[in-house]
């Protein structure tokens, strides 16, 4: 599959835009005209460098409004093609993007949008360039790539073909299948875009928030069987147009698409291997190593300068320490089937606090290898001779995850450290879930990241209220629930990171019974206000004396339609936090209802502890 | 007008909202329930507090999906109404605010659910409290507020009433007119709320988008009109969730809050003004003082470290120095009527570069008195005896508004400055418009601080890409075009203030000449790129003589329906450039379509001064 990208799903100059789809390995780019019409670069300099860059140049975009209209504006349209037809030649670019008349069509006729696109493309072969017609929807008169490809086949003219754009298709709830019965000589450009479901305007959603593929809910993979069953082999690109990308550094933003076509492809080859009766048709790229989710989180790696105050509370929460490991700066500390890697920053602090995510699986070098493909940087483990060979990749927040051999009960690697003390009973069972803040420069791409490399799958976004802006939260989690991975989009003007801090949620079988163990420990939860225990008190019936031990233990309350969920949290240290829940029969969400109120807390606590250092 | 604003428009904790509400002078609050729930506050405290800060607690929000249940359901709802209702006696609040069953209802039968508010209605009563029922725009069955009325009406209980929310009548195109036949001791309370006017999910649009009146797209003067025929006499409360106020300052917010309301109760006082016909009303309140809008935009105020690059880019653009003033450490620069006051910063750098604007206006004291009345902090003048008066208010940046006596040709307080020489004819005849970059904490607030202070109308938004963001673009302007002025939302990843400098755009009747003579003085306009003449040359039917003295000279072009547009930029010096623009034939734009063109070219001079500076 030729991959390509639109400059304007990229920040900053024309060359800053060339040079970042060129390091993230696109094969061609699409020229947007206001990216080219405000560089100061000629077209012949711009075509060099992307030679250089070893870039094809694959598309001119965009042309609007030029069919459907009466014969003196025709006139001034075939004027002002042809001036953009010499501009494609300066630039080498051999197809133009023309999108279906918004503003100036008199007239829907399709025999005389036809004719007039024959104009056009007669035109365009005098100049050795061809038209890609595409129907936006948002089109006076054209809206649907039915109707387009209707008014192509119409035109009939070797110049005239296609562009379809996944946005345009499914954003108006066209079936794609249709597809499937156009020419792939026709088709002479594919622009994939997904979204979020919003209920909007299509014009404003368009405009703001199309993501890549694999980072909103529309049905990509299949749209892309679709084409493959027409045997179309020319460029697959990406226009985004996205407020955050239009922010953000260039290249993270080319690897994250990139990323998403790579993903598209494996889609695609599974909508494939479904579609029983389709059409023969062949992947015209290998498909993504295969991978079965995570058996187990392995274990989480906290980086921090707060060592003491972490091991303090890791203890009350019943864990044990292993010591160090035999050569490096870490140690464990585990409970049950939880560990938590403890040590000091990173002297460059490139990584969060959640600096690491382990996870058993059953093939770690398969596991590696697709994340590789998948454009995630490989990090080399420092080994000491005889360690246990862990491989991993970088995360787009800084953060590593590292794929472990199952072994069963207990993972080799836990020998490199000591061994810990015979404890009391473990409470902690494993790793429930991990809350990761991502920065909102990340966010999307990090959604892209873990679904595409542990094969997750996303759940509905949730939004929480805390006192410093609206979160929000999107949980990723394996088919059997053992990863369960909750992404917060920090608010854009949360200046600091406490604000929103990175919590690891251990599970227990009773919760109740680890925070009076705790308590007798020294440890001391995050204060919930009784103005909670009230109100869950009128929300639910709910035995008086649980209450009066929640209450007691600062445990907080949620129930869905099967069961019941009781958690607590620890405070925060640093920009970190811990918390223990018990799921009963089968709770399957996160507390969400209680998060403003443990949000809150968190926030009177900060203020608390500040004006605690200024007396 | 008893003004109330709910907890949930401002940020923090219940405490700091409380605070902020009652620093803005408010007279009450709404409590929104999740503030309680979260807040470590117990009811009786919060009682106390708020009597301390002079506030009454006026409403207690939300209580949800009560009515169309069955049995069953009702009696559990009661429950939960009769604990909510002995927390409202602690916290001694007398009105609930009881939203129309979205998730439980299962009838949409009015009788039924007058019936269930005539049992809610008993039970308040045995509280001492009453329920205000309010039509949410997305509720199950009742999603009007005439339909809630008419289940009212029959409920036909003292203890039940109506909350009328602007936003949930509005955004669903309900006309309000038919308010007036509610009798006034049925209305238990109202929400104000604007919002833009886009076009998606009303739940999104309402939970995400709503903003302070004044600054979207209802006419809310209308909807309070109507109510004030009524003879309401209850407070009039403001339920703003909005995304950027979560995040920012709470005392900034409810000012903005407070102004929004003195606003609407002036465009109130117009709307019963126009209102023939209608039931005799009295305003409640006495309406701002009326100002005639600006006849001349007197001076505009730079502080600079920069002062000899900007001295010298005024002196190549044909402005003439009157040297400093006799007793400040500022100097002043005319050409024609455009003036510019120009000194170094602050010491607390309180203010950003266009640091004040003067407007000339027949009375100074009233408009003044008008500002101050819309919560614009009073800013004295240091004045050195014999100084011109000039009065002035701060504005949401931090940047000051002074008005000055209309002295026909010259102010007076020019001849607290020197004399400057003679020089050529003056091709620049004043300010055009001027354009303030505001950071999103401020931008809401600063429309509708200009638009109320200097009765101002706001033109349709416009969004313009820069090379890292989208740049929205909101020009407030007076009925004859004298004041014109564009506020420009920084993107929110924009961490430095030189990304999007602001600007002041002089007028001239020949562009073309001045960039000539401002040549030969030295001048180096923004350099435009090639391509972009390229491309006005194909959109456009243009005299070559004209397109090549524009690429010659770096000025760029536009065109509307009535005339067109020539204007250059000068480079930026700081977080400030100039631009001098010519409107032929009654062009009556800003060149938008040429911003991103000019940002880019902007942000490419940056790049390069940096690696100048690298180098």
């Amino acid at each position: 599959m030729r991959t390509s990208i639109a400059t304007v799903c990229l920040s900053g100059t024309l060359d800053e835009k060339l040079a970042a789809a060129s390091a993230a390995g696109f094969d061609g780019v699409e020229i947007f005209e206001p990216d080219l019409v405000a560089s100061p670069l000629s077209p012949e300099h711009i075509r060099a460098r992307a030679e250089e860059l070893g870039l094809t140049l694959d598309l001119y975009q965009p042309f609007r409004d030029f069919e459907g209209v009466g014969p003196e504006l025709l006139e001034q349209n075939l004027r002002r093609a042809a001036a953009k037809f010499a501009l494609m030649n300066r630039l080498g670019i051999q197809t133009m993007l023309l999108c279906s008349n918004v503003a100036s069509a008199r007239s829907g006729d399709e025999q005389l949008a036809a004719a007039q696109l024959r104009q056009l493309g007669d035109l365009a072969q005098r100049f050795g360039v061809r038209v890609a017609y595409e129907a936006l929807a948002w089109g006076r008169f054209v809206d649907g790539y039915e109707t387009a490809a209707r008014i192509v086949r119409i035109a009939d003219h070797p110049a005239i073909g296609l562009c379809l754009d996944s946005f345009h298709i499914l954003s108006k709830g066209h079936s794609p299948e249709a597809i499937e019965t156009i020419p792939a000589e026709k088709i002479f450009f594919v622009q994939m875009a997904d979204a979020p479901l919003l209920t909007m305007d299509v014009l404003s959603w368009s405009r703001h928030h199309r993501v890549f593929p694999g980072e909103g809910g529309f049905d990509l993979g299949r749209f892309m069987a679709h084409l493959i069953r027409t045997g179309y082999d020319g460029p697959v690109s990406l226009e985004i147009f996205n407020d955050t990308f239009r922010q953000t550094d260039p290249v993270a933003t080319a690897i994250d698409g990139r990323r998403s076509l790579r993903w598209l492809e494996h889609e695609a080859a599974a909508a494939l291997g479904r579609g029983a009766g389709g059409r023969a048709a062949r992947m015209p790229t290998a498909p993504l190593p295969r991978v079965e989710p995570p058996t187990d989180v392995n274990y989480v790696e906290l980086r921090t300068t707060e060592l003491p105050d972490l091991r303090r509370l890791l203890g009350q929460l019943g864990f044990r320490s292993h010591g160090s490991h035999r050569t490096k700066t870490v140690e464990l500390w585990s409970q049950g089937a939880a560990r938590v890697v403890l040590g000091p920053p990173d002297s460059d602090r490139a990584r969060p606090t959640v600096a690491g995510l382990g996870f058993s699986v059953r093939d770690p070098a398969t596991a590696v290898s697709r994340a590789e493909e998948l454009f995630a940087p490989a990090v080399p483990r420092q080994e000491g001779s005889g360690d246990e060979p862990l491989v991993g990749v970088g995360t787009p927040d800084g953060s590593e995850v590292f794929f472990g051999a199952d072994a069963g009960d207990e993972p080799r690697w836990v020998g490199e450290f000591g061994h810990p003390p015979d404890g009391a009973a473990d409470l902690i069972e494993r790793v429930d879930h991990i809350n990761l803040a991502q920065p909102w420069q990340h966010f999307d791409a990090a959604v892209l990241f873990f679904l595409s490399v542990l094969d997750l799958r996303a759940q509905p976004t949730v939004e929480v209220a805390a006192p410093v802006g609206l979160v929000r939260s999107q949980v990723l989690r394996s088919d059997d629930g053992v990863v369960r991975i909750a992404l917060n989009l920090v608010p854009s003007g949360a200046a600091d990171d406490a604000i929103l801090p990175q919590h690891i949620a251990f599970a227990t079988g009773d919760v109740l019974a680890l925070a009076r163990a705790a308590r007798d420990r020294g440890f001391r939860p995050l204060d919930i206000p009784a103005n909670y225990y009230d109100d869950i008190e009128a929300r639910h019936l709910i035995e008086p004396e649980l209450l009066a031990e929640l209450r007691e233990l600062n445990v907080m309350y949620d129930r869905d339609e099967s069961g019941e969920f009781l958690h607590f949290y620890t405070h925060p240290i640093g920009t970190v936090f811990l918390e223990v829940v018990e799921r009963r029969h089968g709770y399957a969400g996160y507390g969400a209802v209680n998060a403003p109120v443990r949000l809150a807390a968190q926030y009177q606590h900060r203020l608390a502890t500040r004006e605690e250092a200024r007396a």
